[in-house]
């Protein structure tokens, strides 16, 4: 049977397409695109259509407003880092509860290490950021503004280029972790107030190891890695010029695949969350389902772990993420989930499926299938389940 | 007629075994190893794989001793910065006058910016360091020592295994940049007092955007780039896992052609320099002879300048690098021909020829026959040249 993945937010598939883009660039134009030789010169050429076609993507005005990374990781912590270097005056952050640790996990280092004062903006049930909470912590002491586009477990999406609008009335930095939102919704940064945005290759069938920050022109920074004067002095280091022409290549098709996301991917997503409330009790869509990632559902399976679906589900050639802190192998509900105040016992159960235009319907339907016998083959044995006694300090939604 | 590369210092081809290596990680194994679903099992069981390949080229004694990175400019500018963050009191650097700008800008930076102190060890005529020099910087005010295993323009090694032993004494912990030397030289770092190591993928037949930092066990860490639990939390950001199986093959793949790059590679460069300063008067071999990287050739052409003999080499189809500050399209000499103190002609009219496993005697052969013809026209022209003067302040060698 064809393994099904539907973890399109944790990484995709490189596209086919891409990694042919990629591969003369290891072993025939392999020179270093700042080398005064012929190995060199086609090398400079494809790292500027990539840089353009990434450039598109994004709507950015000018192509040297992208520079490439590492990934988003890296891009989110260069942002960050340097609006505080350059703006040594300000010395807090503004972000919110439900960001992806490369911010979060940085700003917990600056808060302890520098002194940095940190507003983590809280989120309601839905996953929507508090607005109220939001405006009262931008003062002049804001340096920057790190608030995600769209989140990556539960898809809901920020009104990013309204808080750049309003993040600028105090003269902060604005800054976006869009590696998520890139993709699979328009973006024309040269008619908004972003002043800088992160983006990665492996999240829109691009290669791993690839990323850029979009730095507006206009905007002082600081680069995070030393060295070089490769990306004119903002990241140092040999360029990584098959992953930045996969990453190009990947921009490219992309947009024109935007539309499938938006209509077919949307559709598979929807059948899928649709399909689950009418097959199983006790189940609930979690996250803004009016303004969420077309691609992403995040679902949560009341009295169960997601661990044990994620097992099930994996015998079954079905690969999906649950709702627990990804990285650390934790049980506990994640930071994102908890900030959204989900109660415990549905949090545990909390499954997200995310789509890419490498499904189809008969993904959606095989999880259909088999997803209400390992429903209720875990219900049966938990303490939390139809035969059990829900505790009385679990809440379930 | 076949493009001959003698820049394998600035990067390499990569070896097509590699890029077989990695291709199945793009579009088939592309889940993320700390997944739980199947898309990541077998991911993880290749990395770990590489982090062994690449402990055994260094001769580390753990294979979590591995942190890998997006390269060595990378590599080097945690180190750095990872060793101020864990000895807060000790706010001085020593480092060598040659080291690469992924050292020397950082360097410069923190002294600028922290107020942090920096040894920069003075080299010799043959590139060789000032040893009482660097004893005398020795201090327990030192953090850090970054010394390179070898340099990139010249191939002289410095003997890190006994520069280490004396950091030690003084409690100061000792990196090396070691992206020159890995593949070229044996070494055994568990047999050494080195705590860190940087190492690059594209310098020994690898993909570029990969690299590593050897961090010896019990060696406290502060990440630079912080986000997720990656790499034991030493490095965060998605695993770039073509990269870091291409990077393990690579390591593997040059220590099975150590031998090859000591004998035969090391014979086409002697042959090289030989048949130069046979063939052409006014022509001088720059770098320790004695203690230098097999592959490696910097000659000096007196009376002209580098970037020409570029320009008509590359006509030729022979790629090679001038002594100009590489990657700042300046020609001047560069910061290491300076710290040498080679004379101001001279060193604008270095070249450096670095070879590789991929290069054969037909390519020495080449370039014996068409860079006579190349100096006599260049020198023609010259106001330095055979029917000029020498400007009283430029001192031939």
């Amino acid at each position: 049977m064809r393994p099904i993945y539907l973890d399109n937010n944790a990484t995709t598939r490189v596209d086919p397409e891409v990694v042919q883009a990629m591969l003369p660039f290891f072993t025939d134009h392999f020179g270093n695109p700042s080398s005064m030789h012929g190995f060199g010169a086609s090398v400079g050429t494809a790292v500027k259509e990539a840089r353009r076609q990434v450039q598109v993507l994004t709507g950015a005005e000018y192509d040297h407003e992208i520079v490439f990374t590492s990934g988003g990781t890296e891009s989110d912590n260069a942002a960050i880092l340097s609006a505080l270097e350059v703006m040594p005056h300000r010395t807090e952050i503004v972000t919110s509860a439900v960001e992806h640790p490369a911010v979060l996990t940085l700003c917990a280092h600056l808060e302890k290490t520098r002194g940095v004062k940190v507003h983590r903006i809280p989120v309601d049930r839905q996953g929507r950021l508090d607005l109220d909470a939001y405006r009262a912590a931008l003062t002049p002491h804001v340096a920057i503004v790190s608030i995600m586009w769209a989140n990556n477990e539960t898809g809901t999406i920020f009104p990013v280029v309204e808080l750049a609008e309003l993040a600028k009335e105090v003269g902060a930095l604005f800054h976006t972790d869009a590696v998520q939102a890139a993709g699979k919704l328009p973006m024309d940064l040269k008619s908004t107030a972003i002043d800088m945005l992160s983006l990665s290759g492996h999240k829109l069938h691009g290669p791993k190891g690839i990323g850029a920050l979009y730095v507006r022109r206009g905007v002082r920074f600081r680069s995070l890695i030393k060295g070089g004067h490769q990306e004119r002095d903002r990241r140092a280091g040999t360029e990584n010029t098959p992953g930045i022409v996969g990453f190009g290549k990947a921009a490219e098709l992309a947009l024109n695949f935007m539309d499938d996301e938006n209509t077919r991917v949307k559709a598979l997503r929807d059948r899928l969350e649709k399909g689950l409330l009418q097959r199983i009790p006790n189940v609930f869509v979690t996250g803004d389902t009016l303004e969420r990632l077309p691609n992403t559902a995040n679902i949560t399976f009341a009295y169960i772990e997601g661990e044990g679906m994620l097992l099930l589900l994996n015998r079954e050639g079905i690969a999906c993420s649950s709702g627990s802190a990804c990285s650390s192998g934790s049980l506990e509900p994640s930071h994102v989930l908890r900030a959204m105040n989900i109660p415990y016992t549905a949090a545990r159960g909390a499954i997200r499926f995310s789509f890419s235009r490498d499904n189809g319907k008969e993904d959606v339907d095989r999880v259909l299938e088999v997803m209400p016998g390992i429903v209720e083959k875990l219900r049966a044995l938990s303490p939390f389940g139809a035969g059990g006694e829900v505790p009385k300090n679990c809440d379930p939604v």
